[in-house]
């Protein structure tokens, strides 16, 4: 298939820019749209439908949690499958040729020229854009914490996956097992720390590239997708990890003092 | 004096784009301008050309270095003062206050807002600018290696310095181990690893922020300022430093084979 050498860029959705609160909220894979030029990938409706292209639930589930901490939500604005903005440009899967079973056509044989294009359409405007709410509230003295919110499918190569809500962390681990500690007690939510990945398998790029160069508090959350399959599921599951979040922050990296020094 | 709550941003300059080695080079400290908004930061001229300012030298010494290994030039281009490109908008550096026995007193007194101005209008562009040079080259599998060009200057609080090139790194010493070993082989400079400053003293932002998220290699430089302060000095250094640095690249981490996978 045509594999243009020049894309029109994405610039990443952001909302609530005006919020309040610490958290800077981020959604990597909030949708499966596949921009026009690029032919649907040579995939079909229904594959282009399935996790393999977005973390379905995830975008609803990232805005309730910051409509519930005031914080501010910056997604991606294209599948995966297009660019992966949680992976470098030199990661397989940052333009994945297979992901699961699936082949993926549209990415096979992409030239270098493409590969820049697509990092240049997709991954720099969605970091520019997460990067600018960050400084700007470090520059504010706001303490900001970074929070990735992705879902994962229940059976993954035909197999069942028991836990429900992963708990993934780089280099600081402080927030992560706050947050685990939380959600154990106070969700009944099957809980795991670095599951059904960790950093091992090079899913925090985002973590790694936007909160540890600044050392503020960073944390990746993975939800089960049947939990967050309706607007009633993806509500509740917002509702039960907003004090979840709030209350591992509040612990593990208090506010500044009122008038300390930025 | 007036702290404008916003500025206009300041695109970073950006020479040989086109470039096809490997090094992309980076210059935080390039020149001493002020915009006029900020009213020279209340600083007399014979301050603001002082080392405080800029690190005099530095500019000509990396566009050396990027003529001789076709490497692209990413520069600042405005004062260190107004805001320090390689350092994090929460550090006391970013916006100095007080930098030997200088004060800046268009940097007093800062409020937030004017913080987040400077940060958006100054460190923003020059970041965006420079990791759009680095993954764009990833992307193509260019495989590139940063390097940034500082120069300090030969007295610091009355005390002169002995060194005449400092070599520093981040977490990943692999190179500037190779530069330092390569500069005593083939110059007759007066070398040292993470001198007159090191990664303690947050002088490495920039290569923690664009060169560690993506594990490419990197390197800070200093040159001691009284050497670097003609043109024909300048070119003198390029001379001698462009083929330790393309040594120490080739040795320590060598391009990827032609046809391997990006």
């Amino acid at each position: 298939m045509a594999a243009p050498r020049s894309l029109s860029p994405f610039p990443a959705l952001v909302e609530r820019r005006a919020a309040r609160g610490r958290w800077v909220i981020a959604c990597e894979h909030a949708t499966n749209l596949v921009p026009d030029a690029l032919a649907g990938l040579g995939l079909s409706e229904t594959d282009r439908a399935a996790h393999i292209a977005w973390d379905p639930g995830a975008l609803a589930l990232a805005r309730g949690l910051a409509l519930a901490l005031d914080g501010v939500l910056v997604a991606a604005r294209v599948s995966r499958l297009v660019y992966d903005c949680n992976r470098p440009p030199d990661a397989a899967g940052a333009m994945a040729v297979k992901t699961e079973h699936y082949r993926i056509p549209g990415n096979e044989g992409l030239a270098p020229a493409a590969r820049r294009a697509r990092a240049r359409a997709v991954y720099l405007p969605f970091h520019e854009a997460l990067r600018r709410e960050i400084v700007g509230r470090i520059a504010l003295g706001r303490g900001p914490a970074l929070v990735t919110v992705h879902s994962f499918t229940p059976t993954w190569f035909g197999a069942p996956r028991q836990v429900e809500f992963g708990v993934i962390h780089d280099a600081d681990d402080t927030l992560a097992r706050a947050v685990a500690a939380e959600a154990q007690a106070r969700t009944g939510l099957r809980t795991e720390l670095n599951a059904p990945y960790s950093a091992a398998d090079g899913v925090t790029h985002t973590l790694r590239l936007q909160a540890v160069p600044y050392a503020i508090p960073n944390v990746m959350l993975e939800v089960r997708n049947d939990l967050i399959a309706t607007p009633a599921q993806q509500a509740a599951m917002a509702a039960a990890l907003a004090p979840v979040l709030a209350a591992a922050l509040a612990g593990a990296a208090p506010a500044a003092a009122p008038g300390a020094a930025p």
